[in-house]
C-alpha cells in the first residue's frame, strides 16, 4: 500500500533538497518519486544527499507538468503553508497520513510539494483534492521542503503501522508483556538528573560496601538499577528515603568490618 | 511550556546538521539548543543552513558532557535507532511528544540525539529515563539527525496544539488517531501481585534488620516503598535482583549482630 503513495516535487531549485527528500521518503518506506520540471536533475549533489536512497532517484520520473505527475491518482493532496483566498479543505499532517493510507488500499495517491521560495501556485493548489498544512510557529514558518516531506512521510508510515497493529489485534494482547508509562499528576517536586547521578553512585557504593557487587564489574546490575529508577522517577521525599537506606547499609557494613578486624 | 523543552545534540560531526536542526526546531516553536562537544561550532555552514534560525544558534549552549546538558532536567528522552541488550522503556515519537508536553508544564525536559554515524552510546542511553524510536523502514533506517529532530519537534508541537485545542473545547473529530500513552512493550514477564506482597515483607524485614526501621512503626516508610514499586512494576529479573539485595543486607546485619555478641 505504501507503494501506491507518490511524492511529487514541483520546480525544485536545489538538488540537495531532491536528494534529502528521497532519503526522507526511503526511511519511511515510500519509493515513488515524481519530479515536475526540476531545475537540475540528475545531479551529484542530489545523489550525495540521498545517502543510500540513490536507487529511489534512479527510478524517479521526471515530467513537464503537475497534470502528468498526478494523472493516475484518485487522491491528490497539496502542501500549503498559508491559508488561501479561496478556502480549501485543509488537513493537518496526521489526517493527510490517514487519508493517504485509506485511499492507497485501492488506488494511487499523490502528495505534492511546491517550490522552496513560494510553494505551490493557486492554480496548482486548486488541482488538489485537499491541502495539507503542517502547523509551524506563527512567526517562523519556513519549513524546508525535504523536512516537510519527512514529516508527511512519517505520518503516512505511522498511519500505516497503527492500522497494521489494529488489524493484527495487537493493541493489547495477552502474550505481550506490557509496562505502563506513567505521566500522572504528582504533588512533590521530582528530582533532577544531576542528583539522580549522585543517587546511582551512592547506590553502587552501598552495594559494593555490602559485598553484593564486585567493584570491578558492576555494569549489568547498575544498568538494571538505572532502568528501574528511570521508570519511576523519584520525588524529593522518596529520594531522601533511599539515600537514607543506602547510608544505613554502608554504616552497618563499616561496623561489621570494624568488628571483624 | 515549549521553552522548557531542550534539544541536545551529542558530538555532531557536520555543521550543516546543526544548522538544519536549529531550523527544524524553530519552525516548531522550540528554542533551547544545547550542543555536547560538536566537532565544529560555530561555523558559516551551520548558520547558512539555519536559514532565519541563526538567532537560535547564537543562544545555543556548548558543553563538554551529556551530564552538563541535562543536569537540570527531570525527564531525559534519548533517541535510539535500535533495540538494546537491556531493553529500556521505549516510546514512539508521538508518545515522546506527549510526555515532553506534560512534563514541560512543571519542569525541564531534554530530548537527546546522538552522532550521525552511530547515535548515542549505551552509557549515554542508560542516563535517559526513556528512549524514543522513530519507526523507520526495516531495510533503510538511516534517518538524518536533523530529520529526526524535525519529526520529534513536530510531535512535541502537535501534542502542544492538540492540548490547547482540547482546553479550548475544540475536540478532534478523529479521536482514534491519538495514541494512548498507557502501555509499552516489555520483553520479560512482570511479577504478579502475590509475589510483590512477599517482596514488601522481605524489604521491610531487611530494613528492620539493618536498624533503619522501627519494627513497631514502619507504616509511613513502607507506604512510600509500596507506592514506588507500584509505579514501576518489576519484571522477573529485576525482582530477583532486589530480593538478592535484601538478603545480602540481612546477612551482613546478622553477621554484625553475631560479631558484637
Amino acid at each position: 500500500m505504501l507503494s501506491n503513495i507518490r511524492i511529487v516535487l514541483v520546480n525544485t531549485t536545489l538538488p540537495a533538497n531532491i536528494g534529502s527528500a528521497a532519503r526522507a521518503m526511503k526511511t519511511m518506506g515510500l519509493s515513488d518519486l515524481c519530479l515536475v520540471e526540476p531545475k537540475v536533475f540528475p545531479s551529484p549533489e542530489a545523489t550525495a544527499l540521498a545517502s543510500g536512497a540513490d536507487g529511489l532517484l534512479a527510478t524517479a520520473r521526471v515530467v513537464g507538468t503537475l497534470e502528468e505527475a498526478v494523472a493516475d491518482c484518485t487522491l491528490v493532496i497539496g502542501a500549503s503553508a498559508r491559508s488561501r483566498t479561496i478556502p480549501w479543505p485543509i488537513m493537518d499532517a496526521r489526517q493527510a497520513g490517514e487519508a493517504a493510507r485509506l485511499e492507497s488500499a485501492a488506488s494511487k495517491v499523490a502528495i505534492v510539494f511546491g517550490r522552496e521560495d513560494r510553494g505551490l501556485t493557486n492554480d496548482e493548489l486548486q488541482r488538489c483534492n485537499y491541502h495539507v498544512c503542517i502547523p509551524t510557529d506563527e512567526e517562523y514558518g519556513v519549513l524546508n521542503v525535504a523536512s516537510a516531506v519527512q514529516v508527511i512521510a512519517y505520518e503516512v508510515r505511522m498511519a500505516h503501522l497503527m492500522a497494521a497493529d489494529k488489524e493484527a489485534g495487537k493493541e493489547l494482547q495477552e502474550e505481550d508483556t506490557r509496562m505502563p508509562l506513567e505521566f500522572i499528576r504528582w504533588d512533590k517536586p521530582l528530582v533532577p538528573h544531576d542528583e539522580m547521578e549522585q543517587f546511582y553512585t551512592h547506590f553502587e557504593r552501598a552495594l559494593v560496601d555490602a559485598g553484593f557487587l564486585a567493584e570491578d564489574n558492576p555494569r549489568q546490575l547498575m544498568a538494571r538499577a538505572r532502568r528501574i529508577f528511570a521508570r519511576i522517577r523519584l520525588d524529593r521525599i522518596e529520594y531522601n528515603m533511599w539515600r537514607g537506606i543506602f547510608t544505613r547499609v554502608q554504616d552497618i557494613a563499616a561496623e561489621l568490618k570494624k568488628a571483624k578486624s
